[in-house]
């Protein structure tokens, strides 16, 4: 594997999902695998769970690891093309990408959204021309619409616990204050999609997901009608794709709740973290025993670390 | 050790110290007890000894260390339970702490307190919610009323240099122009009254401790008394505990002059660092043969060493 | 080795670049020489190259590594001696090097000048005072008036791709928007004078820089005339020695473009990054198979390696 931005760069899921559960076992049945390859993790943005744990996936490894906070070590990216750079921007991500490929055998690279301008934000700018300039594999730490290591965490979890073949998950929309990125939520329909679970996306009026990641999935504005019988609900808030980047309302209602709970068939709930409590997600549910947020945290080391893995050995 | 917040949390300190200055000549000696482990030191607010000294500590004993400045590179954290996250925190230190206690084996983590409510500060919320949250053992790398690897340190440093049994140790107040915590001037005051040396604290009225950490020292406001005959002179600034917060007096007079080191024996002079120089302790003490204040700072990583592999051996 | 500021504490330099090229061949060659050892990376400004470069070339060495962002993570520090501390500083330099001095066994230390104050930015306040309290050996990763990693990494690139034995070197001023540092440009004249290649300065007048960097250079307000013939061209804004830190033109026509290239002995280009496109150097150069930034950056690495290596070595 060169490139880990999506499920499309998987060749195959349940392999991978198998070599982390093993991982999960043995975490350091190939601690040798990385000596003397190092790994440089970029954040251009916050992060708790993905910096610690491709940090210690790739320490389980025996990689070397540089961990970079771009926006607040080094220097303002420039990402256009052809500008005169006489402004605020210190460096050009032709640059800073090119040099980071140089003292890198693989580049881990976190960078969000705007949410001001679809078509840029979709376009993954930033993200692709850390592909194109670094020159080394890279793994996506959560890109403008997707996040990627987080979906196949969410993956190995359901394959942990389910207990049909077929399981029905279902993505509900969760209020928020704050206007989020549409990544998480996407990334997720689109390995749900490849996973071939029953699947079922929720939502307010307004909010659908772009096209090429809602796939196959059944889609309703009618919560309670998506939770009946569900064995997994995943959580999440983001704004709107087509009003994009707006909040178009404030979702009284579709907080998740024990009451709502009911209506499924004893679910595990789902967040990828971090959550508000009591706003995207009751006190209730995340301190009671259907909560899963845990065991997805606990799934991104191994999630990362069979990514890696592939890398490592040029699968 | 599952815990280290306090004085009260350690079996035997004399066999703490013993090992920290068994560590201190043979550092490597344990280099493999932290093979295949992971500390996460989580840092709310700045560091400098506490940062690097433990992270030494850590790496001499084989471990996998992992750096987080929760406050720049993680996300707000709610600390109120119950609460509608609906304002400008971001995730619960619920979630928070529960996700790292996944990724980590032991976790270190300051938080300074907030020096407004007294009651909140003195009930150690963010600490103890992390203890209470993680699910793996903590070390505290400052709370908001101790701090016990600076403490373990001073009384290693005083082991290796006291000429009698029973030394004169007393801590003095110092001016400052900010209000800072209580938190080493507690912390030594408990560690002083277990490790039973004769033990004196004076301060300017109003500056009295809270009574759990006085124990039985001898309290004086009158400095040159205190001084009298002292074999070490520990120099710290604090706000007020009854008036809580605050700065009473500007303390002319009270900071520490070779002029006032006559009435010694000779002492050794102690502080934690950092110092504000001239105001705090004299030019002449820090630059002249009788500051003890790198002795201190070398000793942070044997006391931080020694509580990490007492953690380890699971003693 | 113990003190690594400029080419006059490089013993020979032929053998440190031919040690630099041996370990780019073979990275891990010395990988058991830093076992056991700390090297302490302290930033007090921003830094990409400098910061991945180094700690790369040290977890090479086997090295421990610690990076700090002083300026972040640590205290505000003060370097004025015999001052009152009661203004913002919390932390003396004479404190702060004296305790990474206990825990580091070589100390990295980035510090820019404030380029208001020419002799007090000359005098090397800051990176002296690390040096003379740290008491282990240090590390320029660029200081108030060099930058001699970078300048060590521009020597070995030069080296690996001259075609004769004394290539003719151009170093050329670039415009730019803000006032720049002289640190590279005064460092690049002084390993190019220790390296005896014919060696030529040009920039707009006013801009000359102190006289003990420019050595026997031939110096010339004309670039054409400069750019005859050239091997190399190193491009580089700096603001004015004289009229201290100033903007004296805005350098219409001296950015580099492939027509002015025409000049060269189809010249390779250097930089020592970042660069600001469209401003310093042109979209054209950096993207065309005459730029050697990136052989620089990657250098950079070795540089750093070599010197490490000759500290480590006790040389």
């Amino acid at each position: 594997m060169k490139l880990f931005s999506s499920v499309h760069d998987v060749n195959d899921l349940n392999q991978l999902v198998s070599e982390a559960i093993q991982l999960k076992a043995s975490p350091f049945a190939f601690e040798n695998l990385g000596k003397h390859k190092t790994i440089g993790l970029i954040f251009l943005n916050p992060s708790l769970r993905t910096r610690l744990s491709t940090q210690k996936a790739a320490m389980n490894l025996g990689m070397q690891v540089m961990v970079m906070n771009m926006d607040k070590e080094g220097w303002a990216l420039e990402t256009r093309d052809g500008v005169i750079m006489n402004g605020t921007t210190v460096e050009h991500i032709r640059e800073a990408a090119g040099v980071m490929g140089e003292y890198c055998d693989i580049i881990g690279i976190r960078s969000f959204p705007g949410l001001k301008d679809r078509e840029e934000d979709y376009s993954e700018l930033i993200f692709n021309k850390f592909v194109q300039f670094a020159g080394c594999p890279i793994v996506s730490l959560e890109s403008a619409t997707r996040h990627p290591l987080q979906s196949l965490a969410d993956v190995i979890t359901i394959e942990e616990l389910k207990k049909t073949t077929k399981p029905k998950v279902v993505l509900t929309w969760a209020p928020h204050v704050k206007p989020l990125p549409q990544a998480v939520a996407n990334s997720f329909a689109e390995w749900m999609n490849k996973a071939d679970y029953e699947f079922v996306i929720t939502h307010p009026e307004g909010y659908d997901l772009a096209p090429e990641f809602v796939g196959n999935a059944m889609v309703t504005n009618n919560q309670d009608e998506a939770l009946a019988g569900a064995d997994f609900v995943y959580v999440k808030n983001w704004s709107s794709y087509n009003d994009y980047g707006k909040i178009l309302t404030e979702g009284e209602g579709w907080m998740l709740t024990n009451e709502k709970l009911k209506l499924t068939n004893n679910a595990g709930v789902m967040h990828c973290l971090p959550v508000r409590r009591g706003l995207e997600l009751s006190h209730e549910i995340l301190d009671g025993p259907n909560s899963l947020v845990l065991n997805q945290a606990n799934n991104r080391v191994w999630a990362a670390q069979a990514v890696l893995k592939q890398m490592l050995e040029g699968k």
